[in-house]
């Protein structure tokens, strides 16, 4: 494991999904899931969310996109909170909902919009 | 169907495929398929396409992300087509299928970036 | 929006899924998934399952069975639902996933079984 | 293998691909890929297609549905065919293909579109 | 159905899943359910799982790969339980997920392994 | 990118695919899928697949497994080679995708038993 990346990758991780959440998750890591959180902070996050190519509230947007056709509504709950902190607005969130409707069916938006939706009451916004 | 809207659907077609490709895929269309084609030009590009809410840009990066989770190799062709032509710049299409290795998993991307390759070797950039 | 088609679509689902819940449905809609509920009742039910060409028993059975291939429970919960009240049978939802278990895979059957089994005991069938 | 079950299911496969592509499919399997056909044959057409349940015309359109969700183009051009064979008309496709357009996306739509149209123009219908 | 297919699956998901979950599974199937759960133990357990040509182990590995690519949680959860039943220990299904973070993506991997430890917890291991 | 990672995936793949196309698939690299190239030789080879938790074999045996369920073609094929080179039998892949028929369903083991066999030829075994 890369020490930089990890540092990179884990300070964008408290950026987007809270310091708090993120810290117990790394803090509730035992043997068999640390090898996993180590390459989510260190390959995910350092190197691939963390390169200049593409700013993070474009990256929030084509990742709920990716997620919605892949059909993972707990990476779905926890990036529409990623895609919040990134500065995509409610609105933005339902135009790319929309375009899934139609590249994904309708199905795919049903369930990408009702967590959304729970996300946002959560969230008080 | 809502002539409006395939007018409107059928010029944005026009614009991202080419003239010659939206008119002849239209004017080949047989009593079998028409009704595909309507509906692809008045609610997939008339309706949700043509909404103010995202430019064009977005959209063609959100659809790539999308078809590349759901594995669709012949609409990935002609969206890398799409999406240059909406101003998304290769590196761009480069930061989006690495984003896509992470989540959608790496044969994915290869998969993405061998037929963007293609594409742009077709188009000479 | 076609006010016709909106009409059409919303008709066709209080049948399908019961007026209570069809209604309802549309009175919690907020600014963020109104254009969803549009779209689902005018394109979706309006447009589509509105055809001529097969009648709405056919059109449920097709439905449930691109559902399964999808892996999308909280629409084949549903969509069974809709299936029992467009004419149905308990022994032709039956066959259906036992035709999905060689096409989708005995876990994609395995789902599909378990959430028509409570939905038929909820309906008390 | 149950030879009661791989007969009455190789007959059921003679009747919709031809009696030609069956033989030949059978002849030409080699000790590698044997075990798949028995099973196929036996399984898949001898027990779960052979069930008196549902019509073979309604076992095809169930099938073309699944694999449209599914994304498997080599088997939708065998079973547009094996479609025909049971009595599914062109129209009727048409119809199933547009339902899939709502729920499996407009490019799962496009592609099965494309796919019978090639199957169609071999047939010459 | 064949009986002696029927009791080698019975058997063999005895020993996968423990004999008073296979039994109350089997008891409590109804006319609905009752034809899958024959099909799953006479099919998938008695002809496939029961082959010689790969152990139990390796099977247990290859089915929790497939269907963390297929996106099945239901099936993973039962799958961890069996996959520890045929032998195949934590440190191995640890090594399984990561690999499938590279192939079928990081969220594939999140839902895996919170799926696993979940199992182990209620385990006791 | 970290070179000693680098340097073991690369070392890994040529062992897997040949030296001459590993060799040749990263001298043909250009600056659109360089960075793709080097995650894939540091991160998926060098990280992952040289972890000493499993041997090449189980690793190339998962893998086919989850390509089955994950559908991609090309993708099967390059490994249905490197399972050959890692010491996977044509009987053990037989059987593996005897698993994949009732996990990811039929069609998807009919597309990789054509796949391996057109391998196989290839390989002239």
């Amino acid at each position: 494991m890369n020490q930089q990346m990890f540092d990179k990758g884990m300070s964008l991780r408290r950026d987007m999904f809270g310091a708090d959440l993120a810290d117990k998750t790394w803090a509730s890591a035992d043997d068999f899931n640390r090898p996993l959180e180590e390459l989510v902070n260190s390959y995910c996050f350092g190197e691939i969310w963390a390169r200049p190519g593409l700013d993070r509230k474009t990256r929030s947007m084509l990742t709920l996109s990716m997620l919605t056709g892949l059909n993972r509504p707990n990476q779905i709950r926890a990036h529409v909170r990623g895609a919040i902190a990134n500065g995509v607005s409610k609105e933005e969130i339902k135009e790319l909902f929309l375009q899934a409707a139609i590249y994904c069916g309708v199905p795919a938006a049903v369930d990408s919009f009702r967590i959304a939706r729970e996300v946002f009451q959560e969230m008080g916004i």
